[in-house]
């Protein structure tokens, strides 16, 4: 099986209650996204930024930590990552009495670094990715962690699936979803769910086009790997898909589309101004794959569309929003 | 009565359904705010800034036209205020097949005096709060529009009261609520809700000490009104308070606190980081109040508290929160 059944979702869901909370969805309605977007179109909005840690991870990294051993949980987990899933699992260890040593490039966010702490983390800065993916793999055999993917494997999928089962029960049956896309493993497990509950959905991947690892895939028939990534949206920039998400994405979208930084940071202060939210860059993309269409494709259709994230300073966030109209 | 009951509450939740929407509650309880509030306080916010129109002000303006008879309806409705009200008024017209003539005054945000006229609005710009409130007077006689209050009276209490008893339905029986006060309609119309509801809540009502209208009436013990305000919360800087507003926030507070506009800015900074909302300076006073609060104080209680609006620019929003850590 290429992603996980309803079946498999809702039982991810059971196991996920206690630690992660069920977000709300809002209806995007003002007046200013009518002109923009159109007043026939009906857009809901996933609020998946309220999640705990501040990003969709949390879902993923508690699963994978319920499906480990109590020998396992006693020695501990061990992670790579820019921020939300280091945080993320950083959480889920703290939840399970079980301890986490994360590795994040020195480049990280200090504000990220610092909540991954404040859950207990032990953080290890590695000068590059490259580096990271060594330190974590050492980590893992020297010290018998488990390593927790970034982004794939089935319970990753659950997890960021029950996302999407959520989605269907707070928004109408859509025409449209717009799923942002880094690894792929938010956007499978949420299409997983979609496809199954309303198989004619349209589902569009956003990507950001400076680390566009899922379309090289597509172009390619495989996962693939980038030499460099150039995003501000560093929440969705690993430097490579697993064949996994590759096919699991493959089969579960219509369409793939890319978004420049540009674009992002519109999406960033159209988000702020009509949904009176602060989201990092990857929390906009998505929208930001929303806003290049054109009106009148969106004319009399019911349309989502999902805030992922939001770990992000403040002076960094007015960085990028401040300016834009 | 000083202030609505919850019968005339829920017979105004009935009238307003089509128009106004049921925002969600979410607690807070990111490690950030365990550390600043201590780890047993449970804390609840009404993420009101979701509302229509960007702040609760829809549901009063709204509430009051659906009094209107059908004649007055057709002469329209006129009303003063810097921004939010007059927002409000304008789409509750638009909703009512009516016309809006708003005075606000020129140093309005462009982007509030834009979205009335978005709404179709007509706005006329007022050097002044007291030409302003001249110029209503004489738009109302003289074009027989109906003037709409922009916090006081008992359709208004009724609006804001809606707030309450969604409050009463989304989080636990509370312990303390920390209410924002501006003329005092918000806070006594939630207050009327919660009092009925929960007879032993404490009810704290939170004022910009830049603007202390409220403040002063209580210790006047009457109605009262400022010569100047000089506050970052604009949407809180009414120059008075009504006889009936100061009678029902006196019955129903338990205190009555005031916070700095530095404390104002650091609340909004931690509700971007901890809430991920970008509201603006008014819609940061009641957590501003809680902020100020000793931990201890919250030790085991259930604590609410609101994002009342988030009208505000990208740019003036970034200018008061960057540079907050």
């Amino acid at each position: 099986m290429l992603y996980p059944t309803l079946k498999a979702i809702s039982a991810a869901r059971n196991r996920l209650q206690k630690y992660t909370d069920c977000t709300p969805s809002i209806e995007l309605n003002s007046i200013a996204s009518q002109k923009r977007l159109g007043k026939s179109a009906q857009i809901y909005v996933k609020l998946e930024l309220f999640q705990k840690t501040g990003s969709f991870k949390a879902r993923g990294a508690v699963n994978n930590l319920l499906h480990l051993s109590e020998d396992q949980l006693r020695y501990g987990v061990t992670g790579v990552s820019a921020g939300n899933h280091a945080i993320a699992v950083a959480y889920a260890a703290c939840c399970l009495g079980s301890s986490a040593k994360l590795v994040m490039p020195k480049s990280a966010q200090p504000s990220r670094i610092e909540q991954c702490k404040d859950y207990g983390g032990e953080v290890v800065l590695a000068s590059n990715v490259v580096e990271a993916f060594e330190q974590v793999e050492s980590i893992a055999s020297a010290e018998q962690r488990a390593f927790i993917h970034p982004f794939s494997g089935m319970h990753t999928l659950e997890g960021s699936g029950v996302v999407g089962l959520e989605i269907t029960e707070q928004m109408p049956q859509l025409d449209i979803m717009f799923l942002p896309i880094g690894g792929g493993g938010l956007c499978a497990g949420i299409a997983a769910a979609l496809r199954q509950s309303w198989p004619e959905v349209k589902i569009i991947g956003v990507e950001p086009e400076g680390s566009a690892v899922m379309t090289k895939s597509f172009s390619e028939g495989k996962s693939a790997t980038l030499a460099e990534s150039n995003t501000i949206a560093d929440s969705l920039a690993p430097p490579t898909t697993t064949e996994s998400t590759f096919q699991a994405c493959h089969a579960l979208l219509d369409d793939l589309i890319l978004v420049s930084d540009e674009q992002i940071r519109e999406s960033m202060a159209f988000i702020q101004r009509e949904l009176k939210c602060a989201v990092e860059p990857a929390g906009a993309v998505a929208t930001a794959g929303l806003l290049m269409q054109e009106p009148s494709s969106l004319d009399g259709k019911k349309i989502g569309t999902i805030l992922c994230g939001a770990n992000i300073s403040t002076s960094l966030y007015c960085d990028y929003v401040d300016g834009q109209l």
